[in-house]
């Protein structure tokens, strides 16, 4: 039926790296390197279930398709998986000159030449956006004739091309092979996420997508995006144009536009992507400040205004009616069910005009947390009338904010996020945590271990509370990052994160994970992403730019 | 006689980022932001003596020339300078699109025209290599009708070349302005270097010579190629090829060939750089053993070799002769005077088979150090043999080899190097410093300053001690970085490095460094190289790459 060959020999064909082994682990060093290797090749995240045998086809360029199965759901309209199948057959034979075979050439007995793509449920939500709540599941199994990838849903098809297309590895002789394989795969989590901040610095476009393709290569499926902050206010609101034009770093070159955010959206619907903004309030927001006067407090010196200003004015009619408006188109600009809000790190060293009648009239006075409490719950109300969920920063929830029932508490306190986790989900709040992955902290070495290491229910509570754990997400907040490094740094150490929050609880063999990522992140390079090694190694073919 | 304008509105317009500054200094935020903007504009590292005039003049790219001044001795047949010419041209008008104005086009009264530059020296050193004892000054007047470069050597031509570009800037509309300027400049220490490891990850081509590229841009003048190691030996050596065909990660694609290196070394020569490779031994010597036979310390367990290896061998004749050959075809290739033996880390902990005859031969029996310095003695005076000098690590020195007079002695070792130094020196030998300037070593947050505020002579000695220390080396090892992130990593922090090696001693003001940095850095973007941002900013051009 086919060839046979030793599955570590194969392994170490695909991209394996000497130096690597021989360096990363000094006390076990063992005499045959193949046996670090890891039974599962390249896998990365490492699906639930897999069976990998050691029978091997090849494939060719020329001859290999992948289609959509008869039975499926989804057919030549869903635009969605055609483009999928384009781009994963570039990345499975972009690097390879084509053959030119005519089509009538005839294919070995060992060659697999098609994968169908078979989308069981009635409704493939093709034209969808992902949600929370999507069925990300798929079956994969290849053999002879044909490779099939089963999903009930778009989504986990998309998961199963990109498993797919990591099972490839190129034999001795550089010929693409596979061996027979069964896949049952579904995330641990469902909301898998990274956080760009496009505030800090502006984040050109570009930047953007290469790193919605690289999350969609790491099966993250939620793009947080933390569009404006107090340094910049990148983004062009149709309704307050303003706010960009004075806010912006630039009017023009460092603002995204309508139509780029349109394309930010669609480019990661078609990866499974959901995006989810920020508007973080009430603090984080000097940049507002400039395009739209009264929204944020001024600051006193004594009895007279020193020119500075605070969180936005929770004490002005005018503040609600502004976001009343600006919500309102947020909600259209962007389908997700759910906006973040922020709400964390609000700044009280403002001095405010504690004396006048219209603070007076607040009953809060000088207690500014109250203050804030009740800014919140005001937009809270605002944001609800939009139809939207919202996520906040645990701040909101330690504050004994007010929050609907599916309000998603995201936890990034460092030290005490147990703690936090357990008080959130005590409450009976869905929770996302951070904490433990702010991925902007950099040190020396391998960090990603450290990353890889968290486990998100290591916690105190019951079965019930850990069920309201939902995901959580990595950080790259923008203070020492901009289109010049943003992508190595990010890649691949959020792809520890990524394994944590997709694969089953107990993958947590750290030398398995460092040689799978190994390869992983040649894979990514071998894409063009400029994914930062692991350690001393090299890849087969070596990023191509600087 | 010109348009004259306030030089601080200059800088803004130059690519002086408002939110950078906001956010910089928390603690010192004042009204004026043009108040902290330097009065030394975008100049780094900052030259010994600066006179900026409120003069401004423009630059058209139709009309702006750089020539040989009539009385230079570099006329058109210096290849060097012409290069040179072309790229800065380009670097200055790159982005501006051309006008295509015809050549008679009549030139406004506050036009600059020509830059003119003169080799006064009847030896302009054109077709040599630069050393340690290079001439590196220059003088730059910037006036009507003329700017005059005016350099002993084409190599302080080149860095004022260099800050000729610096001097540009774009006024409110975008016209390429430069006010009226005198500079006096030359270097405050010789040797200017920055360390790259090819071995622990193999570096493209490309991605050195755009760090060469971006060295030039900061005034560095030694690349120190760290060229092989424990993981690999790219060099392809004609004597033994055999070293690489074993010894690279890859024998085709990851391997320097001899066009390669003279690539490197010309590429290098053309912006006043030395190329001192390290060929370090007795110790890191892993990958020299797979394609040498005998060349390496088999390690033993019990009475029997054990498979592994320690360091170079230091008790066979075959030994010497190899490094006889080797470094005799070293010495050909690269042309610096000086080669860089390496000598640090030995690893002792490979058991040797102490009762052989061989063994006993030598008199050292288990005095492992003793036997290191037994075959670095054998080692320098093979070199020697060779004409060329050589530089070493700090423990050859600690050891107590012999080392001829202008040995160089290269302190890396961190905490005790102001020790090491005032021990070097005291013995009367020249000396690097690098302890403090381990890029590899990376932190979060803004570590540029940690690296800018070393003052080299900074430890007990006399005056001729201090005298002895020449420069040091920005040391980039390869552990955690390739062709995604390497030159990111480096620049600007390796800048930090440039300008202490560079300026006078009292160049020390952290906020004038921040502020010049920032538009340094900016500029090295719109030169196409990724290097990082310092904090939260953004640059009028940001980076195109990913």
């Amino acid at each position: 039926m086919s060839t046979t060959l030793k599955f570590t020999v194969l392994l170490l064909a695909l991209g394996f790296c000497r130096g690597l082994l021989d360096n990363y682990i000094d006390e076990e060093e063992t005499e045959a390197p193949d046996a670090q290797a890891s039974k599962f090749g390249s896998l990365w995240p490492l699906p639930q279930k897999v069976q990998i045998s050691e029978v091997s086809f090849k494939l060719t360029s020329s001859s290999f398709k992948i289609v959509d199965a008869k039975e499926s759901s989804a057919g030549p309209s869903c635009s969605l998986l055609q483009d999928a199948y384009r781009r994963y057959y570039e990345y499975m034979f972009g690097s390879t000159k084509k053959l030119g075979l005519s089509k009538s050439r005839r294919t070995g007995p060992s060659e697999l030449t098609e994968l169908q793509v078979w989308i069981t449920s009635p409704d493939s939500e093709c034209d969808d956006y992902p949600s929370v709540t999507s069925d990300e599941s798929y079956e994969l199994s290849v053999d002879l004739p044909f490779a099939v990838l089963k999903a009930p849903k778009v989504w986990g098809a998309l998961h199963g091309l990109e498993t797919f297309s990591q099972l490839l590895y190129e034999d001795e002789y550089g010929a693409k092979s596979v061996n027979a394989t069964t896949i049952s795969d579904f995330p641990r989590f469902a909301h898998r996420g990274i956080l760009l901040d496009s505030s800090r610095h502006f984040l050109p476009i570009k930047v953007i997508l290469a790193n919605l393709e690289t999350m969609a290569m790491n099966k993250f499926n939620v793009f947080h995006w933390h569009i404006v902050d107090d340094q910049s206010f990148p983004y062009l609101s149709r309704t307050f144009p303003q706010l960009s034009q004075q806010g912006a770093y630039h009017p023009y070159t460092h603002v995204y536009t309508p139509a780029d955010v349109k394309m930010v959206i669609e480019f990661a619907r078609l990866r499974g992507i959901r995006v989810i903004p920020e508007f973080d309030t009430p603090g984080h927001t000097q940049s507002w400040g400039k395009g739209q006067k009264d929204l944020l407090t001024p600051c006193y010196s004594g009895s007279k205004p020193s020119g500075t200003f605070g969180p936005i004015n929770p004490i002005l009619n005018t503040t609600y009616d502004f976001m009343n408006q600006f919500f309102k188109e947020i909600s259209t600009v962007f389908p997700d069910a759910y906006v973040h809000l922020g709400g964390d790190e609000v700044d009280f060293t403002c001095p405010i005009q504690t004396f006048s009648s219209s603070w007076n009239s607040t009953g809060f006075k000088q207690d500014y947390s109250k203050l804030e409490s009740f800014y919140i719950q005001r937009l809270l109300d605002i944001v609800t009338t939009t139809n939207k969920g919202y996520m906040i920063w645990q701040e909101v929830f330690d504050n004994g904010v007010k929050l609907k029932p599916d309000t998603v508490v995201h936890v990034w306190i460092g030290g005490g996020s147990n703690e936090e986790m357990e008080k959130v989900t005590a409450a009976g709040y869905t929770t996302i945590l951070s904490a433990p992955w702010y991925l902007d902290l950099i040190s020396y070495a391998q960090d990603w271990q450290k990353y890889y290491k968290v486990e998100p229910l290591n916690f105190n509570g019951t079965e019930e509370q850990k069920k309201l754990v939902i995901g959580g997400e990595a950080c790259l907040w923008g203070e020492y990052v901009d289109a010049t490094n943003l992508t190595p740094r990010l890649w691949p150490r959020a792809s520890a994160v990524a394994e944590r929050l997709w694969s089953a609880k107990d993958v947590t063999d750290i030398n398995d994970a460092f040689n799978r990522l190994s390869m992983h992140r040649c894979r990514m390079v071998e894409r063009g992403i400029p994914a930062e090694p692991l350690f001393s190694s090299y890849c087969p073919r070596e990023y191509k730019g600087i």
